[in-house]
C-alpha cells in the first residue's frame, strides 16, 4: 500500500464472481477516469476475469466511446464477463508473462471476496517477482458480506429489488391470504434477506419474519413463528436467506438433499428446492393449507432498471478512486466503502490492504437482528435505508365504512 | 345484452382471481367513471370477491379521495382483496338478497375466465329471479387466455416483467456460461412464456429456446435442442411455461410428483420443482454441468414499478367502459380488448356476452409458434410488442480488438 514513484504504461481491467446490476459502472468508471491520465496508456479488458488473461482474450476499452460506456454502465451483469477461478502458482506464472508482453503496469479486479483474494494472490505473485505493477481490488457483491466495507457496490440495487418483490408479494398474499415464503441470495450473510424489511409501510405489512443464516434456524420455532403471525394477521409474509443453517452450523437445504438423494432424481442444490421443502414442512407441521413458496434467484443481481441510485453512483465512484489510488502511486489495495459517522447519510473511499478484504466474509452485527432470531431492528433500517434509495409507495384503500342495513 | 331503460341505484365492484400489477387501474376507472353518472348513486366495494357480498363485508368508496385512488391505481395486486370462490345456487340466493338490500343496480365483477363464470352465473341467476340490474365482467389475466379479447389487462404488465428478467439473466448467462432455465407462469396459455422473447437485443442473445404449453413437452427433444444451442453459442437460455405436458396431455410435473411424493418429503406442486426437474433431466441428458434453474412465480403478476404504459391505459379504460355500457342500459356482458386491423396499434373496447368469455380458455394461435414448436414467430413479435410497450435496451462492448503481442 506505501505509496511509490509513478509509473507508466497500459491498464488492465476485468470482472469476477456473481454478477449485479451495477458492476459495469465500477468498470466505466475505472476507463472514462483512466482517459484523464496520461500515465495510463493503453486500457485493455480482459474477457471472463483471469481466464482471459491466461487465453489473451482482451478488448480494446480505449476505443469505445463514452456513450456506449454511458449504455454499458447501465446494463446489468458483467459486460467483460465472468468466472470463477482461483489461479494457481502455475496461473500466476502465466499471467506475469502476459503483463510483462502487454505492459501491463495497472492492474484492476473488479469482484467479491474470491476476487479480492485472487488480486492479493497475483500482487503477491509480483512482488516476489519483482515485477513493478499497481494491482487493485475493486468492490462487489450483492452479498454485502465484504470486510472493511460499510456496504458494497451491487448491494443497494439487489436490496432495492428484494425491497420492491416483497411490496408487491405482501399485497398479493393481503390479496389472496395464507402464507407466503420467499427465498432470498446469501449464503454466508443476511444482509440482503434483511433489507426485506424496507417493503413495510403499514404496520401489517409483510415481511412478518425474516431468518437470516447468522441465527440458527430450527422448523418446529418457525411454524411456531408462523402461526403466531396467522393469528395476528390472517396471513403472513416470510423473507429467509438461501444459507440458514441448524444449530449445528448444517445448512437446511443440505440435510434435505441428501436425504432425498439417495432415492434418486430430485435435484435439491436448484434453487427452487429450500422453498419448497420450507412450504411443505410447515404444511405439516402447521396445518395451514395455502403455504406458497418463491425463489428470487438471479433476478435479484441483474434485473435491468431496477438500481439504487446511490448503489450506481458509489459503483461508479470505486472505478474512478480506484485509478486515481493507482496512477498517484499507492501499489496495491482494495477500494472500500465506508460510511461517516452522522445523521446524513455520507461515504468515503479508502484503500485498504488487500488481505483485509479477502477471503473471510461480513457477517450481520448482532445489533441488527432481534432478540427473537425472527426479525431485524431499527438499527438495521437506518443503516440500510440511504443505501437502497428511494422506493415507490404502496397505498391502501382507507376502507370507508358503508352503513350496515337490517334484513327487510 | 340488450340495451333496457336506464336504471337508477348503488354500485356494487369487486376484484376476484390473481392479483395484476394494473387490476387496480381498473377498479379505479370504473370508480371514478361512476361519479360522473347521476344514475349511479352509492358507490360500495366488496371486499375478496363475492366472499365479501356474502359477508357484507363491504367499504365505501365514494369517500375515496381522486389522490388516494390515483395512488392505488399504480400498487400492484388487488385493493379491493380477492377470492376464487364459485358460488352454489345457495350462494347466489344470498348475494341477491344482499344487492337487493343495499339496492345495488351495477355491478362490476373484475377478473379472468373462472371471474367471468361466477359474473354469468350471478347475472343468469338474477335474470331467472327477475331482478333488475347490470351486472358486468371486467377482463384482467396475466396468461392472456380470454377468449374474445385480442389481450387482457394484466398481461402486457407481467410480459413486461418477463421480457426484462429475461433481458437481465441473458446478461448474467453471457457472463458466466451454462444453462439457464426459466420457469414462467402459464397453466395452459403460452403467450407469457413467449413474449421473453422481447429480451433478444442481439441476434445471439437468450432466450434461445421456448416451450409453451400448446405444444407437447419431450424431455429427450429439450435436451437435444439444448445440446445445439450450446453447439451454436457456448451458453443457452430457455424459457418454459409451467403448464408443459407431455404429448398425452399429462403435465411434466405431475409425471415427477407422484414418482418422488411415494418416496416422502419433497412437494412438488411448489413453484421451483418444474424448474429443478428439468435442470436434473438436462444434466441427466446431455452431460451439461453448469444448468441452474430459476422460478419466476408471483413476481411477475405483481412487482411495483414494473408496467406496461398500454397496459395501465387500457386495464383503466375497460373499467371506464364497463361503467359507460351499464349506466347506457346494455344489461350485461364483459368488457374485451380487441384490435384494430392494420399497422398500427389500436385497440376497441367491445361489450361482449358473458358466455363467450367464462370458463374456456383460449390458446395461443398456430400461427404464433415455430415449427419446431420451440421458439416463437415474427407474427408473435408484432403481436406482442405493442402491449408491452417500452422496454429498455441492453447495451454491450464493442469488442474492439487489441494487437496480439509475441513473447519475448
Amino acid at each position: 500500500m506505501a505509496t511509490k514513484k509513478r509509473l507508466s504504461g497500459n491498464m488492465l481491467i476485468a470482472q469476477s464472481g456473481g454478477p449485479t446490476a451495477v458492476i459495469n459502472q465500477t468498470l466505466v468508471g475505472a476507463v472514462l477516469e483512466a482517459r484523464k491520465h496520461g500515465e495510463v496508456e493503453q486500457v485493455i479488458g480482459a474477457m471472463h476475469g483471469i481466464q482471459g488473461i491466461l487465453d489473451e482474450d482482451f478488448v480494446n476499452l480505449g476505443k469505445e466511446t463514452p456513450a456506449n460506456l454511458e449504455k454499458v454502465s447501465q446494463t446489468p451483469s458483467s459486460a467483460l464477463g465472468s468466472v470463477r477461478k482461483k489461479p494457481s502458482q502455475e496461473d500466476c506464472r502465466q499471467i506475469f508473462e502476459v503483463l510483462r508482453k502487454y505492459e501491463i503496469r495497472f492492474f484492476f479486479y473488479i469482484g467479491g471476496n474470491d476476487t479480492a483474494e485472487t488480486t492479493h494472490l497475483i500482487h503477491q505473485y509480483g512482488v516476489e517477482a519483482g515485477y513493478e505493477f499497481r494491482c487493485f481490488h475493486l468492490c462487489k457483491t450483492i452479498d454485502n458480506d465484504l470486510r472493511e466495507n460499510d456496504h458494497t457496490p451491487g448491494f443497494g440495487s439487489a436490496a432495492a429489488f428484494v425491497s420492491r418483490a416483497f411490496m408487491g408479494d405482501n399485497q398479493d398474499n393481503r390479496a389472496l391470504g395464507g402464507v407466503k415464503i420467499n427465498v432470498v441470495m446469501g449464503r454466508g450473510a443476511g444482509f440482503l434477506t434483511a433489507a426485506s424489511i424496507l417493503a413495510k409501510t403499514y404496520e401489517d405489512d409483510g415481511p412478518h419474519l425474516i431468518y437470516v443464516p447468522e441465527r440458527p434456524f430450527s422448523l418446529p420455532r418457525f411454524a411456531k413463528d408462523v402461526k403466531k403471525v396467522m393469528k395476528e394477521h390472517g396471513r403472513c409474509v416470510v423473507a429467509v436467506s438461501e444459507g440458514i443453517c441448524d444449530s449445528r452450523g448444517t445448512p437446511i437445504i443440505a440435510k434435505y438433499t441428501k436425504e432425498v438423494d439417495s432415492h434418486g432424481n430430485v435435484q435439491l442444490s436448484g434453487t427452487g428446492a429450500l422453498g419448497d421443502l420450507l412450504a411443505t414442512e410447515l404444511k405439516k407441521r402447521s396445518g395451514i393449507t395455502r403455504v406458497r413458496a418463491d425463489t428470487f434467484g438471479y433476478l435479484q443481481r441483474s434485473f435491468p432498471g431496477i438500481v439504487s441510485e446511490p448503489d450506481a453512483k458509489e459503483a461508479r465512484e470505486v472505478g474512478i478512486r480506484g485509478v486515481r489510488f493507482a496512477v498517484r502511486g499507492v501499489s496495491s489495495g482494495s477500494v472500500a466503502i465506508q460510511r461517516k459517522p452522522g445523521a446524513r447519510y455520507m461515504v468515503t473511499y479508502e484503500c485498504v490492504p488487500l488481505k483485509n478484504v479477502a477471503k473471510e466474509t461480513r457477517h450481520m452485527p448482532d445489533e441488527f437482528i432481534n432478540e427473537e432470531g425472527n426479525g431485524v431492528t431499527d438499527a438495521f433500517v437506518n443503516y440500510v435505508k440511504p443505501i437502497v434509495g428511494k422506493l415507490p409507495t404502496m397505498a391502501r384503500l382507507k376502507n370507508h365504512p358503508v352503513k350496515k342495513r337490517k334484513n327487510s
